[in-house]
């Protein structure tokens, strides 16, 4: 009785898993299918498999397509490693470093994988089944998929590897599927790092999805998922976790940071609930509902946005100005309670110049509920930024740190727009702070210290 | 030096386990002991093993009993599926499934198994030890225990699948254990999923454990635990999390589905903690605090209540009333801070008809603060249920994202019994939808918009 | 094509891993860097490996030094037992019992590892490397690492294994690291579980690290990274968690119980979060903010502070007496909103003796915002301590569950020192019970129940 459900890509007697895995990948699959043929058999029959992925470097040029249930692909390390240092970090320096590249069990997407007329043709891992049942349990485990370069977008960027454009997806979810699982990945490097469409009971749990155009979509519609416990980080482009017309979605416990245009979005997006997070951002818009999001909760997360404060990406921004509002609330009935949220700029950064950042900006719906967060709002300590030399890792640390000699900002706490009615703002702001009409809308300032 | 302490059932020596993997296992354990005989040999001796189960269906018609420290039996994919979806199809389409039965690393429990005047009969995995110490460290992590079916329970149900009950049990931990981890699992279709005593630091993480009558039951009495990241979904006649006697237990980052006649319900449990959760249910009593259940935290969850939208299910429920509160509590000093609670249902299906629900029920006990919820009612959009062929994923879906003709839906939000006094409760509603006893009970309203 | 980057300690050509794990892994990584020499190859090169620790007792008595990025250490088993237990039952007693020391993948960390003049030369397994870029995604997963004794430390306790000192450390981290992740592990006895300097994106999850005199340590700097879902339990000297210099720092989804002279100390740590965790203590002092902590958020979190109820630990406490606060606050604009706090402890315990219990103290800085605390304070009911038979788990349990006969304890629930100002108290405290400088800070007092 030897495990035929277990298949080592290294080990497999069809093409070259170095070369093209994917072609690996795929028939490894239809070895499985032509195993697994029946199901009801004595109530079985059709368990999947596991996929096995090595450490190694794994070039895929060949798309991967899943359509069974019970695949289960893991490698046996996530092999981060920042690819944006390194492609701002002379060339010339790279003889001397100890490793150039990402490692683990990491699949090289080739650049023949791209988008074109259809998206998912860029998408190293594909999965689309149509009839029923919806396909179920696929799970992506341990492992690194890294798009290796973006590419010159025509916006006459000097570096290419800046864009965050390349067409590549790492994963590509076409079809409705159930109880899929994301765990231990990293994922990097590519324009998308997970398109998932019509998700339900999904778990994406424990990744480091980073150095994405985007990172975690949730498209079409779905409900009862959870994004939890994961490193995050788009580009300034995109988001690093956007939702479509879902119900139910929990996303808790991660450390979203930079940079990321919009830390989290999300479109038409309802009774869903985004607490216990860190979210860090150099842009106004870190948290969006649009499209009627409605009965939403925001609750204890951290937010911060301060200034870019590394040379190379100082020149991004997501194009948005500081009366756009660090939250950006359009919708009915959802809460935002029990958070802190930091701004720490300097004036000369704040656009249009000489105005009053914006924290909250409620600017449609009604009965939202705004209740006791704290929101601090500071200008840098002048700093010297040593553009030249200094590191990611010391400019934002440096940066995060810097905390003493600031002043106080003057900012709007809350903004709630004369198309939004009905809301509740309580202790988040003090008279000055708050700019609503109170004849529709209930008011409580946060009672000022007598000093 | 070859690993004497790891184990393939599949290719393990005595019975097979694709027939019984009980007997399989039994045996292993037996062959650990044997090795294994003395501890205190040089500070070692009983390390433990791993017992591996690859893709596959197992049938197990031996209950596995576990009594040694340090085991872990470990799959290779959770494996779920839905199984009510597949139940509530006609039979007769079943042919055209690409799959019919859950997959991953399966353990079909035999009808042979079966609670008769012991419960712990109807156990897949039964852990029992005396003798000192307690027993350490078993693990359960990524694999699939299926219930298979339900059985007529006698009540004229004429689809016995949707009884839930079948006197089988997945996980049954009898004596008090330390340290103890479940991971990764896929537990459907038993009447419990997951029934341990006495736990000390027991964790029990990102599992899929629903469609069982009972999901994670906590008995006895324990401590210092977590129950966090998981999917979870009871019958509606059971609990998605029970617990007993409890101290120090943290509820997190769960997402909760229904059905479940509680999502969590607390017998004499202290001290613990419920926080940053998402609850769907289909009826009252979602959450219940009984037997003096006192100094718990609930805070930054979100909840939701709305009618059931599967017609399927449609004519069940767990037999409580609208009166009885979405939050029942009793108990003292508890605290319920900052949550969303949803109520979204048509009027036609309050029971009893023409009251006002409530929300927030606090029956006895005193000293609790209830601050700073925000509680939105409402009625469903009016929406036409095409029974025969909505989808379970489609008719959840679509009530989920209904939103937007919504009208105001009339509740109390919090009812203070007369029994309980000393109480707190701070911006969690209005003047006329909070209703105490103002004479024995603190209270603040929630400042009400001009319009 | 076989997997040689795959190596298995008990198949290893080079040493005896039950005699000296060390030395095999040393030999396993001299051999990986051997063989993967050169970067930038087909834009790979160095994926690293992975090294596996079957279940075992595996003794090491050389340092592990590890200065590749990509090396994943897995084994099969956290293996964790509580050693303190053990240590504290007459060693007669031992010879009945089923297993005595902790098993799954194992290490016994020699005593020939100490800490001298470097504490580092304690650190069994030792990460270190200078140049570029920073060593990346290192993991450690699923073994055991075991400090098996402690020491007399010249205080005169006669029972050494009480001392939590032993010069030994689990996991040392000299170097900057980016993505390291150490999930799974069971670290126990050691008197430093895991010390990590200059930390970026490092995921510190799902563990079980107790019973060591220090559990977490975060040194040097650090930013963006996690601390999730973990149980975690320092000695009385110790701390469950200290971080340094850091920011972005997420705390969450954790359940430290004590003893642990601090659950978590931060020094000069900023805009981090501290939600949704369970905390339990025996002293004052469980969460310190020094040296100009600022911005952090501490949300959704509960605290419980009572007696000791061990006899064997009955002697051990941190030093700080009750007017030091269970919260310590040192620092500029941090946010305490939404905890629950519960003090649980006979008057007779209380020093300086007659004095009222500080719950949260402000020591200096400004704009604090302290809001929605629910802070619960009483006498614990008459117990009598059966000090000679009493497990520790009956003990701890018999005294978490003990409510009913409670009587109030007069307490101050927040004290503001003269030396801070600008804070914001809300509804955290009635008028008798938090004492602060009016003339400089806001208060509103939580309203009062009529009886």
């Amino acid at each position: 009785m030897t495990d035929k459900n277990y298949y080592n890509v290294t080990e497999w007697n069809v093409g070259n898993p170095y070369e093209d895995i994917g072609e690996v990948i795929n028939s490894i699959i239809a070895d499985i299918k032509s195993r697994q043929t029946k199901s009801d058999i004595n109530e079985g029959g059709k368990p999947g498999a596991v996929i096995y992925i090595p450490s190694g470097d794994y070039h895929l040029t060949t798309q991967v397509v899943i359509d069974i249930s019970y695949l289960r692909i893991v490698g046996s390390g996530h092999g981060f490693t920042s690819s944006s240092i390194r492609f701002n970090t002379p060339k010339s320096e790279w003889a001397d470093w100890h490793e150039v590249w990402p490692g683990g069990s990491r699949i090289l997407v080739d650049s023949s994988l791209k988008a074109g007329d259809e998206e998912s043709a860029g998408a190293a891992f594909y999965v689309k089944r149509s009839g029923d049942p919806r396909i179920s349990s696929v799970e992506f485990a341990d492992f690194c998929i890294d798009g290796l370069h973006f590419l010159d977008d025509g916006s006459g960027e000097n570096n290419p590897e800046n864009t965050y454009v390349n067409g590549k997806t790492g994963i590509y979810v076409a079809s409705a599927g159930d109880s899929f699982r994301i765990t231990g990945m990293g994922i990097v490097y590519l324009e998308h790092g997970v398109t998932i469409y019509d998700a339900d009971a999904l778990a994406v749990h424990d990744n480091f999805i980073a150095e994405c155009g985007n990172c975690i979509e949730l498209r079409g519609s779905g409900q009862a998922s959870k994004i939890t416990d994961n490193l995050i980080g788009a580009g300034y482009k995109g988001y690093s976790i956007y939702a479509q017309n879902f119900g139910g979605l929990l996303i808790t416990a991660n450390n979203i940071f930079p940079r990321g245009a919009s830390s989290v979005h999300f479109s038409g997006v309802v009774r869903s609930s985004i607490t216990s997070n860190r979210f860090h951002s150099f842009y106004p818009g870190m948290l969006e509902f649009r499209d009627n999001c409605s009965e939403n909760l925001i609750a204890s997360n951290h937010f911060l946005r301060d200034h870019e404060p590394w040379p190379p990406m100082q020149k991004y921004d997501n194009g948005l100005d500081d009366l756009y509002g660090l939250l950006y609330i359009s919708g009915n009935n959802n809460s935002v309670i029990a958070n802190h949220i930091s701004e720490t700029i300097d004036t000369q950064y704040i656009r249009p110049s000489g105005t009053a950042p914006v924290i909250i900006h409620v600017v449609s719906g009604k009965g939202n509920y705004i209740s006791n967060n704290h929101i601090v709002a500071t200008t840098e300590a002048s700093k010297v930024q040593d553009a030249a030399d200094e590191s990611c890792f010391s400019a934002q640390v440096g940066a995060l740190l810097t905390i003493g000699k600031l002043e106080t900002l003057e900012v709007t706490t809350i903004l709630v727009e004369k198309e939004s009615y009905q809301n509740t703002i309580l202790d988040s702001g003090s008279e000055e702070q708050v700019v609503l009409d109170r004849s529709v809308n209930a008011f409580r300032a946060t009672p000022t210290p007598g000093v």
